[in-house]
C-alpha cells in the first residue's frame, strides 16, 4: 500500500514525533492550511490541531485518513511534545519565538529541515496530478488571454484578464505576483506590472502561475504585439532562448546534478553569444512552495530525481532593449524530462 | 518634518541598529517586499540588502530617502551586525534559524517585537491613503459585481469575478482568500468557497478584501439572491447584526481597550437574543497584514488609539440554517470612529 504523507514524514524523520505549524508542511500533511493549527506526527499517525473555524473542513476532509482533527488548546500540545523523547522540527520554518516557547516547555527539539525537504522534494502522483492540472489551467487561461490583448491595455489589467481566466477555470488562487512587461520593460527580469500601456511593436513578457489545491504551476511566455519591423535582434535572441529551453529539456536526464543540467542551456547560450545576457539560474523546484528545492542553478549539487518538479527558464535581458524568458513546468519521469505544458504554442507568437 | 518609518522605527527599538528580514516589515521601511532581502537601521539611516533583480525598482523608489539599497552579501551583513553593541530583531518574524545564524556570528540581539507591533500599529496620512483606496477599490468592485450575479453561478465563479473586478480598478491582489458562501454555508464564518451552484432564495455572504501598496482592506457582505419568503429569521437577524455594526461605530472611541470595544456588540447581540450566535470577535488590526494587532475582542487589553485601523465586524450563525456578518474598515480620528466604508447600502439587498 502506498504510504501516506504523514507517515513517510515520520519515518524519514527518525524522530519519536514530527511537530510544525508551518502552512505548506500543514498542507503536506493534512491537504488544508489552517490559519491557526499545528501537526504532530507519532507512530499511531497524525494530529491536526485546529480551532472552531476549520473543524467542519477537517472532519470531513481526513475521514478515513491517518491523521485526526482536535481542537487547539496550547497547554495540551506543548505537555504532549514535552512528553517525546525527540521531536523532529524544521527551524527553518518555525519563528525564533515559537522555538523558545517549546525550549521552555521543555520540548527536546531535533532540526529536520533537510529530512523534510528531501521527502517533499518527490511528488507522488497525486501531487503530480494537482501541478499538471495547475498548469493546464494556466495555458488554457493564456490560450484564452491572446486574443483579449488590446492596444493601449496597461499591463496590470492585461495581469488582471489573465488571473481571472486562471481562477474562473478553477484555479485556488496564482502561485505569485504575476509579472507583465511591455516592451523594453522585459529586460527588468522581475519587473514590477505597472500602469504602463500597450503600444504597437511592443514585446509582451508574461510570467505567471495559479494553484490548484496549494500545488503550484510556473509559466513564462513572451510575444510580439505587432511587427513594427524593429525586431531583428530580439527574433534571434528569441530563437537561441527557445533552443536553450528544449535543449534543456532533451539533455537533461536523472542522476544530473541541478549545476549540470543548468551548464547545458548556459553553455549553448554563451556559445552563442549570450553569456552574459542569461543573468539567473536555468530553473527551480515548484511544488507546494512556487520556490524550492532542487535549485537547477550553477550552485544546485542535488542530483535530479525521477518524480522531482522543476522549471525549464532560461532568458536574455539586454537593459533597455528586450527581454525574453520562456518557461515551462517539468518533471522527471523514466529518467527523462516530461514537461507539463503542451498546450500553448512556443514559436514566436505575433499578435 | 514628519518622521519616517526607518525613524520611528529605530527611536522607538532603543537599540544601536534594527535588522529584519521579515517582508511585511521591508514593505514598513523601503516601500519594497523583495522575495531576498533583509534591511538594517541605525542612526545614519536604513540599508535595503537586495539582489540585482530588485535594484532597479529599489533605487527608484529610495532615491532622496533614508534608506539607501545596496547588493546583499552575507558575509557582509553579519560582519556590520556583529560589530553593534546591540542589534533590534523580532523573534516573531524570523526563523529560528536565522536566530542561529546570527548568534553565531557574535550578532547580540535584542527582541523588539513589541516595539516594531507599537510603531506599526499607529498609522500615518500615506498608510491611511492606502488602506482607504483598497476599500474603495473593493466597494466599486462588489458593487459592480452585484448585477453580474446570476443563477446557477458557482461559489468559485462569484469570487473569481469580484477578483477580477478589484484588480482592474488597481488592486495588487487580494489581501485574503475571498469567502464566498451561499445558502446555509454561510453558517460556517471560516467557508472555503467551492464548486455549490447558487439558487433563487439562496443567501450570499462574501468576505474580501484586497491591497494597495501592500496595505489590506477587509469587508464582508450579506445579501439576498432572490426572496422566497422562507426568511423571516434571517431577515430579523441581519437587522440585528447590523443594528450592532453601526453601535460599535457610534460608541467606540480612543481610550477603550478592544475588550470594552467587542462588548459593546456582544452586549447589544446577547440582550437580543443572539449571544450565543456571534462566535467569534468584533474585529482585528488591518494594515500591511490582514490580520494584526489591535485585537477588538473580549482578550484584547491595548487601548484603541486615533491612527489604528480594525475591522467592525460582528456576526450571527446558525448552523445548517444561515449566517449573517456586516464587515466595515475602520479608522479611529479625533477620538472616534470614522468608518473606509460609505460606497456600498448595509441594509439588506434582494437581488
Amino acid at each position: 500500500m502506498t504510504k501516506t504523507n504523514a507517515e513517510k514524514l515520520f519515518e524519514t524523520c527518525g524522530c519519536e514525533a514530527v511537530y510544525t505549524c508551518c502552512l505548506y508542511q500543514l498542507r503536506y500533511i493534512t491537504g488544508i492550511e489552517p490559519e491557526n493549527g499545528c501537526a504532530i506526527i507519532d507512530q499511531t499517525g497524525g494530529t491536526l490541531y485546529t480551532d472552531m473555524r476549520y473543524m467542519e473542513a477537517a472532519e470531513k476532509l481526513l475521514k478515513g485518513t491517518d491523521v485526526t482533527p482536535v481542537l487547539y488548546k496550547q497547554d495540551d500540545i506543548l505537555k504532549r511534545l514535552a512528553s517525546y523523547q525527540s521531536v523532529g522540527v524544521s527551524f527553518d520554518q518555525m519563528s525564533h519565538i515559537e522555538y523558545v516557547t517549546l525550549e521552555k516547555a521543555g520540548v527536546k527539539m531535533v532540526n529536520v529541515d533537510q529530512h523534510i525537504s528531501s521527502v517533499m522534494i518527490v511528488k507522488n502522483d497525486w501531487e503530480l496530478s494537482n501541478i499538471a492540472k495547475a498548469c493546464e489551467i494556466a495555458e488554457e487561461a493564456f490560450n484564452a488571454l491572446l486574443p483579449e490583448i488590446k492596444e493601449g491595455m496597461t499591463e496590470k489589467e492585461v495581469a488582471a484578464l489573465l488571473e481571472y481566466n486562471m481562477r474562473k477555470r478553477g484555479a485556488q488562487g496564482t502561485s505569485f505576483d504575476t509579472i507583465v512587461a511591455f516592451g523594453a520593460h522585459a529586460a527588468v527580469p522581475h519587473h514590477e506590472t505597472g500602469e504602463t500601456k500597450l503600444c504597437f511593436g511592443d514585446e509582451i513578457l508574461i510570467d505567471f502561475g495559479c494553484k490548484v489545491n496549494g500545488y503550484c504551476s510556473d509559466i513564462t511566455r513572451t510575444v510580439l504585439f505587432g511587427d513594427d519591423g524593429k525586431h531583428e535582434e530580439f527574433k534571434k535572441a528569441y530563437a537561441h532562448v527557445l533552443a536553450a529551453h528544449y535543449l534543456a529539456q532533451e539533455k537533461i536526464v536523472a542522476g544530473m546534478t541541478g549545476k549540470e543540467a543548468d551548464a547545458i542551456a548556459r553553455e549553448y547560450l554563451k556559445e552563442n553569444g549570450y553569456g552574459d545576457l542569461f543573468t539567473h539560474s536555468l530553473g527551480h523546484g515548484i511544488g507546494l512552495n512556487i520556490h524550492e528545492a532542487p535549485w537547477v542553478s550553477p550552485k544546485g549539487t542535488l542530483p535530479l530525481q525521477n518524480g522531482m518538479v522543476f522549471s525549464d527558464e532560461p532568458g536574455v535581458y539586454l537593459a533597455g532593449q528586450y527581454g525574453i524568458r520562456i518557461e515551462d513546468t517539468v518533471t522527471l519521469k523514466d529518467g527523462k524530462v516530461k514537461s507539463f505544458m503542451s498546450k500553448t504554442d512556443k514559436n514566436l507568437i505575433i499578435l
